[in-house]
């Protein structure tokens, strides 16, 4: 039975016994033990911040006290810091189907984008898409990557510019025979609607442009493959659903079939075919390494591991499964429940368009929240209007979906919200 | 009375003892517990990896468990991740002679050399050195600095060169009616020569160029007053002499007189002037936030707090005063006590031009070096063969070099090292 609603999960649990007896058949539910979660909370904001997975504290400890305080400057080699931000891609990678060789965890999403741009566009000058000057991307994608294309595009030799395109209705058309790069976010930061990456990857490619996917919102959440899905470059963040830590280093992808042609401007030591030789003119390191620029902050970076251990307990499909089993029963929790409160859904009902995020508007959405947060479901609030819910299968729960709806259901009863509430930065 | 060999010590200890009395009245030395530093070594590469400040593993803990576990997304408010860059900039700020507000602990020391070089070009090309395009630094500056200028100059608009110069002695007339902007690390990471900041950025103005100053080797190291050494813009580390961690966040000063003008192509939200408005136009933020660019490694960002909070309990005078008391004693004991064992000094004895390092060489200096870190005196090795010491105030003591020399020479009296040793990376 599929609900007309939502799709996977028939009849709609009528009562938190049976969310729980969800919970009771959820073969991930052993996983929530990695965590550590705070009582009395519902946390459904693990895609702006993950949650801290258990074994962080030990390890932490570890490379303090053990490889920084007594083994001090050897652990360079013997902790094998200089090899971190590639071993921590490797194991990322099944996650997105990319290979070993062609990841790295380093530096910030931001810089990331910068030089998969960067490397875009240079491989591009330096072929069939010469005369191409146009980077495009959409108006609603995250902020700081429409600022980093327009950073390295106004500063560039050659003249590029930046193509805001305001609906992925107008995207095909507007990559057109000027288009150099499209940049896309797979998952949408404030609607959690996912693109067809193999599609929009396949339409670039007939126009003749290149395609660099940001994967901040999808990697952890849904099953990905790169090279099936036509990408040239990626990007992603491994503080949301990879569980990395606050602000943990970022990723970046370069397919072994780009790497010979692949440049970028930061061009740091780490990068170098031989640092250690220091000589004065830089010379690009084979393969993902010329991805890297400076020196990383290896505590943070470390921290990542023990974020990736636990999806080598599961696999994506298991997770995508959850996810969807849980997205669903919120919206159609929300829908029941909430009726008649103006909530407005944001976010695709359809499965392949929907990420792990699920979106309402409400007139006074950011009190709202404000208020669920007070009451220990944490969401946050994106502008226009929009409360955000992140489902993370790792570690939510059929009965956090159940409790988070009647918590919702009730301030907006009782009207149980502040709108005179100062608006502040709820990330 | 002063030594004629280095000019602070006299008569030159003769014994362990005598440098124990030294220790004994050395009011730097309760500081030395505020450290942990593992038994049986003496330390000398703090100018490379700074040692572990006691505190840090509290820290650690309280924002691993408390901050990010417990308070999760709320945190970026209540714990002020946000404001960490400026908080810690600010509290950094009295070491090299900047004022609040001027700057921020951000990403590594090869990306704020970025933003600090395209910052002082686009300010150039803005305004009386627009037809300038040179670039001037040292070739035997850190590499990773020449590398990141070549990868600037490489690709923006307007075509510019970086001009490396052989000589500080050639440096005046290099920088030349063509030059847009100086690129000179203060202390250099090989010799431990000191250059003249002043001097230098008052012939750099004279001559129409602007100045960057790279000041990895001398934060933490010596007094430094940016503004009254005419400084234009700084970067530096906090993972050397700061003691901030490994790899841990680097830093950029802006002051305040060119920050309205200081624009660079790293255009992220955290420079943003309303990041969570979301907006899709960059503007940039009033003052030094406009040096950001990603979210920040919080962890390893916290940690380099516990590193500044030493050097406010004493003062970069009494910090010179020991770091020359114990290079000059290093310079004198090898030389009086490893005579005719061919080392050379490649360290200024002048005091005003050195650092807090002292460098030798030997022709078989890495074989060498690598007997001394068996043998627990950890210092580094950097081509062509120079043994490098670092001498950090806050925890070495004149014991330590006293033991170091003492395991040198007998190192080096025994031929105690092994020449057919591998050369591999010593950090």
């Amino acid at each position: 039975m599929v609900s007309p609603l939502s799709g996977s999960i028939s009849p709609l649990p009528a009562s938190r016994a049976a969310c729980a007896a969800l919970d009771a058949q959820d073969p991930l539910a052993p996983l929530r033990a990695k965590f550590d979660l705070p009582e009395g909370v519902v946390y459904l904001d693990g895609n702006s911040l993950g949650a801290r997975p258990v074994a962080a504290l030990a390890r932490a400890q570890d490379v303090i006290a053990r490889e920084w305080g007594h083994d001090l400057i050897r652990s360079w080699n013997t902790a094998g810091w200089f090899e971190l931000p590639g071993r921590l891609g490797d194991r990322l990678a099944p996650l997105i189907g990319a290979a070993k060789g062609e990841v790295v965890v380093t530096d910030s999403t931001s810089l990331n984008l910068f030089k998969a741009l960067a490397g875009a566009l240079h491989m591009q000058a330096g072929g069939a898409g010469a005369a191409r000057r146009v980077i495009v991307t959409e108006r609603g994608n995250f902020p700081t990557d429409i600022y980093m294309a327009q950073g390295l595009a106004g500063w560039l030799a050659r003249g590029y510019t930046v193509r805001l395109v305001d609906s992925v209705e107008e995207l095909p058309a507007a990559i057109d025979a000027d288009c150099a790069v499209v940049m896309l976010t797979h998952v949408n930061y404030r609607t959690g609607y996912q693109h067809d990456m193999a599609a929009m990857s396949a339409h670039a490619h007939a126009q003749g442009a290149l395609i660099v996917w940001d994967l901040a919102h999808s990697a952890g959440a849904v099953p990905l493959d790169l090279h099936a899905g036509g990408a040239d470059l990626a990007v992603g963040c491994t503080y949301k659903y990879l569980n990395g830590g606050p602000g943990a280093p970022a990723f970046i992808w370069v397919p072994k079939r780009h790497q010979a042609a692949f440049a970028q401007p930061l061009s740091g030591w780490w990068g170098h075919a031989n640092p250690f030789a220091m000589g004065p003119e830089f010379a690009p390191i084979d393969g993902i390494g010329r991805a890297l620029c400076g020196t990383q902050p290896i505590i943070s970076l470390t921290l990542v591991e023990c974020g990736l251990e636990v999806f080598e307990q599961t696999s994506m499909e298991a997770i995508r499964a959850k996810s969807l089993a849980l997205t669903d029963l919120f919206i159609a929790l929300v829908e029941a429940r909430c009726a008649g409160h103006g909530l407005g859904l944001v976010t695709p009902r359809e499965h392949a368009r929907r990420g792990s995020q699920v979106g309402f508007t409400h007139d006074h959405g950011f009190a709202v929240m404000a208020a669920l947060i007070a009451r220990g479901v944490i969401g946050d609030y994106r502008e226009p209007a929009i409360m955000r819910f992140g489902f993370t299968p790792l570690y939510t729960s059929f009965t956090d979906v159940w409790d988070a709806v009647e918590i919702l259901r009730d301030i907006l009863d009782n009207g149980a919200y502040d709108v005179a509430a100062m608006r502040g930065a709820v990330t």
